[in-house]
């Protein structure tokens, strides 16, 4: 507390001169425009919207609604059936050598604890690699806990090795006996909020109670470690799975002056994990790509159509989510490249293209539209991304990726954190100007968009 | 989610080499010393230390061993009763006109809603002043929220008026007839840490259930109190007064060469809120004065003796804290200056003395001490804080506030985020060698240091 004691607070408050009552209060960040209307209006109106739940349903409901109203064709709810999985109550305590609360959380696809909790010694781990090299059987009721050290990257790159400790960690602690799992998080900040996200469970595993604690705690965790003491955890998760849960996908098209050319397909995710309220992860990627489209016909219809799909169940449908269920449909429908936005709402930065290479002087006017907002090109490829991989691999689409910085999104991805104030409005119409941008050249464009020979050694 | 799938990113990270088993995992920022060193005990060892519990007992026993181990003399418990207050378990969600979870705590000293949660509507007041307006029995069988808009400051000036809406609001509220209250937290960060501190509730006012929920939550309230439809709240919040809690000071001595001189007073708390491990607030502090104390004496005693006091319950200790129980049983013995450090860790900017007019002498050499820090001077008084407040009254003190940089302070201010990591140990060590400077000259003034009158209309 600081030095003013409340008594003294009191007595000087009363000598405040008082406010009218028609002042306002805090002022959040305002922005305006399409974009941001749809960040503000699902992160206010529907907030957390978890795949299989009554929340992501009704966000379907406001997103026909919204996409109806800003005069786009073809507004569509598409329901699937969707494996997904369900938050129960959580909580841990280091109960020796000393006894700690934990922020914790469970992973997606966790199975429960013994309702009482399940306490256990916890064998730390400092990296991956090390549990992997732990001997078989050596783990029998204990818990293990995964260090790891990722860090912040403009693109994003440490996601991938470092989420493996999430994604692989629970298979490989379970396959080595362990009772359950803990990890730091797969996360970038320094706050008491654990990175939720799905863990994958191999068909030969069998799966475990597995959760993260924030990076503070994980810190903690480590300093006890290094002073070589036994741990002890008292853990409950009680989250489990929920095999078969209604999701959709919410599509919907501004129509192009020659419907029978291929179209252009867009895409974002409107399910959110259930901690924050999916600001970043996806609402800004719905806003920014449905903005862009709109901005993209201002002035007139494009030559092509240009389909924009709000994919349901991308947090949790690495085996029969939105983007599957997008393909399932929409296979036999003719496209010419697909792109999509889920990196959260800083700007774009980088551009990666996979074009075929015919289409040579096509990634050219594309290079040149993003020229005058300093876009850098990336010379590897684009790869879409989970609501539009099913789709380019089946058709061999061509692809175009907008980076976003990645600063900051592993600061807030997957926890409470991921709330309407984080996004910055004139970093959102940045990326809204960028998809304009691409959008008027590849929607425009009159020549052949020709398939993109699939990555060797990719999915 | 990022692009990566989940199972591409396991068919790539089958291709990592491994790392040794002995690889680090992250790596927490790390200092030294002896101020590091409490901080870093305390937090890890100890953790949170509410007054009244347990741990905060534990933390005294570290205390005691900690400071005999520095070398310290007549290092002491000194327990006494106090009033305290127990956190229950606290939910909140919206339910009209849009469901969202709500990230609350409890404030100190609030009191249960019904177990099963008090549902009502919940009135919003954008300040202080508009619920102060409010006509009497308007919110009967309502939930008042009042807002604010707190912002940071260098010399954490916000709190006083800001911090009167967790202070005042809820005895407002309920002379309103309100059935409980929310507010905006006293805290200028935006993350979905509430910040919790104790309300006051004067004699004749009925205490209610009071809580507070994160600036992002706050701003959410705001967004829908903005479109004019009612609100409702679910609202579980089961903490509890504990009227007669052990707690206790710990204090130790420095001699100096001559103890018949009046004694340099070195003040922090021991105890801190539940819902973080105190680090700034105030395991800080302690490290701070007890380190500067030492650093004084390096080259040997000074001439007045160092006494530090490690107070007991100064989070809820407005009526009995651990201040008061200093005074009462130190009160015959002769104090020269007292100083006390509760302002978290960032570096010390700014010097405020409260000093006899004929110790003007005395003042300039301890302006000259802190020159080359480039610490500026404040022209009014120096107050203390809650741990030296009493005696500073009773037998009125010479003062000398360091105030520390408080950008930041508030935060992270009585919320979970209140952790190690946070500590930065290169403006740790900073506060240390302005303390040590300041101690050189006071604790070897062989002058008179004359008594201060006590100011017009304080306490």
């Amino acid at each position: 507390m600081l030095r003013t004691s409340p008594l003294a607070a009191l007595l000087a408050a009363a000598a405040i001169a008082p406010f009218s009552s028609t002042t306002a209060g805090a002022t959040p960040t305002e922005g305006s425009g399409v974009a941001w209307d749809i960040v503000e209006g699902l992160t206010t109106e529907i907030g957390p919207r978890m795949a299989g739940t009554e929340a992501e349903a009704r966000a379907r409901v406001w997103a026909e609604a919204r996409l109806k109203a800003l005069g786009f064709s073809n507004v569509k709810i598409e329901p699937f059936r969707t494996l997904a999985w369900q938050r129960g109550p959580e909580n841990a305590q280091l109960t020796a050598p000393y006894q700690q609360p934990l922020a914790i959380t469970a992973l997606g696809f966790s199975v429960p604890t013994p309702a009482g909790g399940l306490k256990a010694d916890m064998v730390y781990f400092p990296t991956l690699a090390a549990l992997e090299a732990a001997p078989d059987g050596s783990l029998k009721g204990k818990v293990a806990f995964v260090d790891h050290a990722m860090r912040r990257t403009q693109d994003g790159s440490g996601y991938g090795p470092y989420g493996n400790v999430r994604r692989m960690g629970p298979s490989i602690a379970s396959a080595k006996g362990a009772a359950a799992i803990v990890i730091r998080s797969a996360g970038t900040d320094s706050h008491r909020m654990p990175h939720t996200g799905s863990t994958v469970w191999p068909k030969d595993v069998k799966p475990i109670p597995a959760g993260a604690v924030s990076n503070p705690d994980a810190d903690l965790i480590a300093r006890i470690a290094g002073r070589g003491k036994t741990m002890s955890i008292d853990l409950t998760l009680m989250g489990k799975p929920f095999p078969d849960a209604p999701s959709g996908n919410v599509v919907a098209e501004l129509p192009g002056r020659d419907p029978s050319l291929p179209m252009i397909l867009l895409a974002c995710h409107l399910d959110s994990w259930d901690l924050g309220t999916g600001a970043i992860d996806d609402a800004s990627g719905c806003g920014i790509v449905t903005a862009a489209a709109l901005a993209a016909q201002k002035d007139g219809k494009t030559l092509r159509t240009i389909r924009v799909l709000w994919s349901g169940n991308e947090e949790m449908g690495m085996r029969n989510g939105g983007g599957d269920h997008y393909a399932f449909l929409h296979g036999g429908e003719k496209h010419a490249i697909a792109m999509e936005s889920d990196f959260g709402a800083d700007r774009v930065w980088q551009l990666k293209m996979s074009l075929n290479e015919d289409n040579a002087a096509l990634g050219e006017k594309i290079k040149a539209a993003l020229w005058p907002m300093g876009v850098v090109s990336y010379s590897g490829r684009a790869h879409g991304g989970a609501d539009v991989g099913k789709i380019i691999r089946e058709q061999n689409l061509a692809v175009i990726d907008l980076g976003q910085d990645g600063m900051h999104y592993f600061d807030l991805h997957h926890t409470p954190d991921d709330t309407m104030d984080k996004v910055d409005p004139v970093a959102l119409q940045q990326n809204v100007d960028a998809w304009t941008a691409v959008l008027k050249v590849i929607a425009n464009e009159p020549g052949d968009i020709g398939k993109v020979a699939a990555e060797e050694g990719g999915e």
